[in-house]
């Protein structure tokens, strides 16, 4: 152990026992596939997904080529990977994916007549735009694809997809109104490409309805732990992660001196500090400062003034002087007293930036749990 | 080239370029060492540390002793590596930093008591908080260092450091004062420590005044490219670092309908759109939604709606038709239009937070490049 960086810790036994409750709570039809893109939201690819393969997950996206032939060396081959950001532009790289059962999101009317005229008759899917206005085919170019029909019988299509806008409020009307356009769509294609499956839901789309499952449900940030929809109050899924950082150094400060750079924080009382091994290098938002808490021992420690690259510093105040942390104690950045949910609304952002943000100095633990 | 990846190139010959600018700046007796923390402020210590060491750079600074211990690996043993961070709670990595020419930079009271109880006689420096409250011995504590002469004697002490918390300002009275405070402790000390080595001023600091360059300065921010100082209005720091990221989509949008995530911003009227690849899972932070910008053969392409894990939807309102991107061309994030100092404005943040945030799935290109 070195107890000078900050420790990151991974349940991979949580990340499992998340799936297979998002796989019970699904229709029973419905497959749950699993979003590993971005080096699984930052927890490590190349340990969450051999973890879900061995629960049972035979589906996972990632976003780009690079991402999907990494993860191909980690899980075996009769998975597939899906790759959102579509087509490589790169020809090797392209030809590495279809090799290794890399599927490509097409995503546009382009890319579909680049796979249709390179004959190639690979696997693909096809990702329309429901309502996001970000990647997919919109509504025009459907209908182009429905009356050139005989483009998609040049193309082996296992997946058609869209995307949902705001899955994790219940009650945005969007949900229905991109549902229903998906399923027009559907209906117009089904005939067309008659061994596709469908799908349209993340992980708050499992909360909006049987309705809304359809064959196959893209989980992410609920396999992390992440609070996935507004219509629960409680997170039903357990933490996956925890994050403690060691302290530098416990000091005193006076009344009405400022804390780190710029002084944007006075103490207005002589206050006890902890100088703790983590800043923004590590991932810890720069806008948490003067507005972010770590925890020691269950105490709250509020960050006074700027967060700086390397280090932060915390109040002490809460804190019996007799339970002050050494040097080297392990602070709670995200732990029992701090889920990634509640750290992000501190940094008036949402859990999936908290967790892409992790940073490569922790010294990363693979754990197994029971419940 | 994989074009479905940003592309990150760092230019060498500017960074070294920066040092050499730095080096003639500062007063003929003071040293300009470099921070190379957090992995050359996410550039890559490995290609950076070289760089400026074969340009004459002698003493580097990182913040952890894992970070020490790497960067030797990457220059010789003829320079000097100082751990910000303090001793090493490990026994063994703190052994490593030993044998390695790796030297702490002692923080508090009870770290110089360790060292002077372990009889190493090994190097060190000294940190003095001169009014940050972050990390370092605070007035008090110097009062008893110096009445406990004896403990000097034990310690071979290379350096004593300290550090402004708002050099970048050329007009806070605050630098005045830490300065001050710093050469009361110099006054105080030298005669117990008569071979250390002074220093308190960062990039900002070498724009205060020679009285500020003391024996050695540590620049960071400004061998990276970064603005340091108020006093100048223009940066005379050559760029270090661009970056392009892909178009993956160019398609449009109708007046009325929203674009991305929860749909934050909605069309007023019919917009063609590019979509392109980077995210917060990159490092763009996701306060830049609805506020950043990229840039397209010099036109601006305003980012619409919330910024995505790994994409971000432009507008292309600006660029003529006929002008407009294909898929794979690369949109300038960071380049000739848009300086790091830039892109932090419009996220709220510093160039600091910028560069450590840059991520890992940049393709990285370190070039050579004349002026």
């Amino acid at each position: 152990m070195c107890a000078m960086s900050g420790e990151l810790t991974v349940d991979l036994s949580a990340l499992v026992r998340n799936y297979k409750t998002l796989c019970g709570l699904s229709a029973p039809s419905c497959e749950i596939a699993c979003v590993v893109k971005a080096d699984s939201y930052g927890l490590g690819a190349d340990k969450c997904a051999p973890a879900l393969y061995q629960a049972g997950a035979r589906s996972f996206f990632v976003a780009t080529s690079a991402e999907g032939l990494a993860l191909r060396n980690a899980i075996p081959a009769d998975s597939d990977i899906y790759v959102l950001g579509g087509l490589s532009t790169d020809q090797k790289q392209a030809q590495l994916c279809q090799l290794n059962n890399v599927t490509p999101v097409l995503n546009s009317l382009s890319e579909v007549k680049q796979v249709c005229e390179s004959g190639s008759g690979d696997p693909v899917a096809l990702h329309f735009d429901t309502g996001m206005n970000r990647l997919g085919l919109r509504a025009d170019e459907a209908e182009l694809l429905y009356e050139k029909s005989s483009m998609l019988e040049k193309l082996d299509v296992r997946l058609i997809m869209s995307h949902f806008a705001s899955s994790e409020e219940a009650d945005n009307p969007d949900n229905k109104t991109q549902l229903a356009r998906f399923n027009k769509i559907i209906e117009c294609i089904k005939p067309l490409c008659p061994d596709a499956r469908y799908a349209i839901a993340n992980s708050g789309g499992l909360f909006l309805g049987a309705d809304y499952h359809l064959d196959m449900l893209r989980a992410g940030l609920a396999l992390y732990g992440g609070h996935p929809s507004s219509s629960l109050e409680e997170n039903p899924m357990e933490p996956v992660i925890s994050l403690g950082v060691p302290v530098l150094q416990v000091k005193s400060a006076k009344k009405g001196e400022g804390a780190g750079y710029n002084s944007t924080y006075h103490f207005d009382e002589d206050t006890d500090l902890a100088i703790v091994s983590i800043g923004y290098a590590d991932g810890l938002l720069r806008s948490l400062s003067n507005k972010g808490v770590f925890y020691w021992r269950g105490y709250a420690l509020p960050i006074r003034g700027r967060i700086s690259m390397d280090s932060v510093i915390c109040d002490l105040a809460s804190v019996p002087p007799e339970e002050y942390p050494a040097l080297g104690d392990m602070v709670e950045v995200i732990g029992p007293n701090q889920s990634i949910d509640a750290l992000a609304a501190s940094a008036d952002t949402i859990s999936y930036e908290i967790l892409t943000s992790l940073g490569a100095r922790f010294k990363r633990t693979y754990k197994q749990s029971e419940k």
